[in-house]
């Protein structure tokens, strides 16, 4: 008999949602299309009932705790609404807590889904036996969640954790937020392929130019498969990716002195290809890292025992992320059981 | 009759011990030299003396909290020790807090002296009236402390804060540390001599050519008073060091979304010069600070009334240190005191 909560992890094309119970066993998952044509009043409509069907289920073995639900977007606290939300039009500035709550009797607590899947990480994931860490999640943007004392560093609104756009390059490519050189013009899925395509223009890179003109849905993906076969255009493209997520490290690392930080999100899958890179500029760029780096960074096993073994508070890990695509909604899960505790 | 504590700032050039009570008034202050060459033993002998002799006199209006010792170099909490101390000769690996505790029979906290400025403004600096902070301090070098629930935030072994070694400028200046490009190395004094220096070996700055000629001790301070005179070769210079501290402000208001971001330390003295070029920056490179700015940065007057009723967890304040030379003796002070709490 375990208490359990359920993770809503609502995205712009899936709507999941997760029966967790209070030690992180999962017990039911189920996934929809997220239906942003239909719109907003039937993805709630969606949600609702699929939390209703899954709790009546379970709850003759245990309470249910609440209903975490991972947003992509700001969240504000307080409200508990989103400020902006340009992958789910039409739930800014709605009152999407106060509405589930109302609808579902229990509580419900909203979060950026960066911050989720770091929060996932750190319960169940690459951090879970680590103490303080912090996440980059690496898709068509680049997010970030802290984890500090077992609780997401929220900020002063709410904002904490936007690593994508910290400057890498002063004068580098520019960036939809305003700035050049941010850390998202580099390490993202849209920049891996945004620099494929810069190499193809210069004629560096006949491997990336066939593959390319051989598809219309040129991807990270693709150009990750070329590296890992020794296309040396394809393989310069992810060193790049590595570099700037280095310089980036270097700076978090120094700055915040943290026991881990982990790769997440769909271009981490490129690990071999980019981890390297990293390595190299840490080296070179962090003082803290010097002190208190692992042997061999790279030989880490993520989440084996010599890892566990390896942090005792003295060694910094740099590692990829354990949970894939569940992170995000492992972490939505663990907030109302957080906030029971 | 109030509670008190002794602070303690040992420096490379001064030793500077302040009796404060409770509630942060100081009770006395005594400056010594620190002798570095007449060695560590007599430092000692002269710390515990005045010690001894500022509590006789306060102990019968309150009882001793204990003391508070900011250290230029990286402090292992465990031990008690220092690990690198390359501005006290004969420290490094000394059970200074063991020592110290024995003579006094009271309860000693080491703690790194940039830290003991961050907890310092906190506590009755420009940070008195805001919640998470965190400091850079301009000197011969950069330093930082981050403050977080009225607490330093440490990191995993004590060395979190060092800000002064983030890239800024990836292919930059070389920095002592291994890195290229470091903040340190364009913010700090040395870096604004250096880079007069530059412009004087390129012949482009004819007024801080002569003032360089007529004085061998050129310092960071004159060239401050030239780019006040209007100075455009000094003013310049002081652009550069904005621009250096606009880029590790915005990665930094972006990552951690903070109140507060207080700049100290000597050359803070020439904030009139850099300031703007800080707000220049952060106005392009930081959604965080773009999204919670206040209307006009530079107008406000720190630590007066107008400033605290800007802030009320919604404002982004970036702001120059309040209390000088003075901030890592509160803080100092201030270690006992909190832990009290």
């Amino acid at each position: 008999m375990s208490d359990f909560s359920i993770g809503v992890d609502l995205g712009g094309t899936n709507l999941r949602i997760a029966a967790i119970d209070d030690r992180g066993r999962l017990m039911e998952k189920v996934t929809f299309g997220t239906k942003t044509i239909v719109g907003r009043d039937q993805v709630l409509n969606d949600m609702c009932t699929a939390i209703r069907q899954t709790t009546a289920k379970y709850q003759t073995n245990g309470t249910l705790l609440g209903v975490g639900i991972g947003l992509p977007g700001i969240i504000d606290m307080k409200t508990g609404m989103m400020r902006e939300s340009p992958n789910l039009p039409g739930w800014a500035d709605y009152p999407v807590r106060a509405e589930i709550e109302k609808r579902m009797n229990t509580p419900v607590i909203l979060e950026n889904d960066a911050n989720c899947a770091a929060l996932g990480e750190k319960w169940l994931g690459a951090g879970r036996h680590v103490g303080d860490m912090l996440m980059l999640t690496l898709g068509t943007g680049v997010g970030g969640g802290i984890v500090i004392g077992g609780k997401i560093h929220h900020g002063m609104s709410g904002m904490a954790g936007e690593f994508g756009h910290m400057t890498v390059e002063p004068e580098g490519n520019p960036c939809g937020c305003g700035n050049r050189g941010c850390l998202e013009q580099y390490s993202s899925a849209t920049a891996v392929v945004r620099m494929a395509r810069e190499v193809i223009a210069a004629g560096e890179a006949p491997g990336l130019k066939k593959a390319a003109s051989s598809d219309v849905e040129f991807s990270a993906k693709e150009i990750y498969n070329l590296a890992i076969q020794g296309d040396e255009g394809a393989r310069k493209i992810f060193r790049r990716a590595g570099r700037a997520l280095g310089i980036a490290l270097a700076t978090l690392i120094n700055g915040l002195n943290l026991e881990m930080y982990v790769i997440g999100g769909g271009v981490s899958s490129a690990w071999e290809a980019f981890a390297p890179s990293i390595f190299v500029e840490l080296r070179q760029r962090s003082m803290v890292w010097a002190a208190t780096a692992p042997v061999d960074p790279l030989a880490t096993p993520s989440g084996a025992s010599a890892q566990v073994e390896s942090v005792g508070g003295q060694q910094t890990i740099v590692t990829r992320a354990l949970l894939g695509s569940e992170a995000g909604l492992y972490g939505a899960a663990r907030l109302p059981i957080q906030r029971g505790c």
